[in-house]
């Protein structure tokens, strides 16, 4: 495979990881600051976030930039380490 | 510049603008069916919509697919075109 391309899609990859990461971090934030997961404003940035990525994703896929198994499992993985820190929020309150 | 860059490139711009099209011709039908552009349903459907390709921008010009400037005359094209959508709209009204 052609070095430039491989650079596109590495570079598309790593950015889309850390864009999940932040999104990671916005939650432990802000479950460390005790506002409550129940609280709709919270499920609402949460959505909106996980829209945006959801849309990078997308795009990266349209591009050939990424497979498209790829991007579901950055997405599933992603919501599985989000239910794990709701869990753990749950039963420390 | 090599080849496969220019590819990528040109095949990003292409996305974007199809994506940018894309929701003028849903506000066009919105209009058209008569949904009023005072409906708040009407507002954050093209809120969503907005974001999700300033998303889709703001990822293209991280990975150097196309150039700040570019994606913010992209942006601005479209709002003038939804604004002049809108004022029709009210006009006829």
């Amino acid at each position: 495979m052609p070095e430039l391309t491989i650079n596109y899609r590495e570079e598309a990859r790593a950015l889309l990881k850390a864009d999940a990461e932040k999104i990671l971090r916005l939650i432990k934030v802000q479950i460390d600051n005790l506002t409550m997961p129940q609280c709709p404003l919270y499920e609402e940035v949460l959505d909106t976030q996980m829209f945006g990525l959801s849309r990078e994703i997308d795009f990266a896929i349209r591009l050939n930039l990424i497979k498209e198994s790829e991007g579901k499992a950055l997405l599933e993985n992603l919501e599985k380490e989000l239910n794990i820190l709701h869990e753990k929020a749950q039963k420390s309150s």
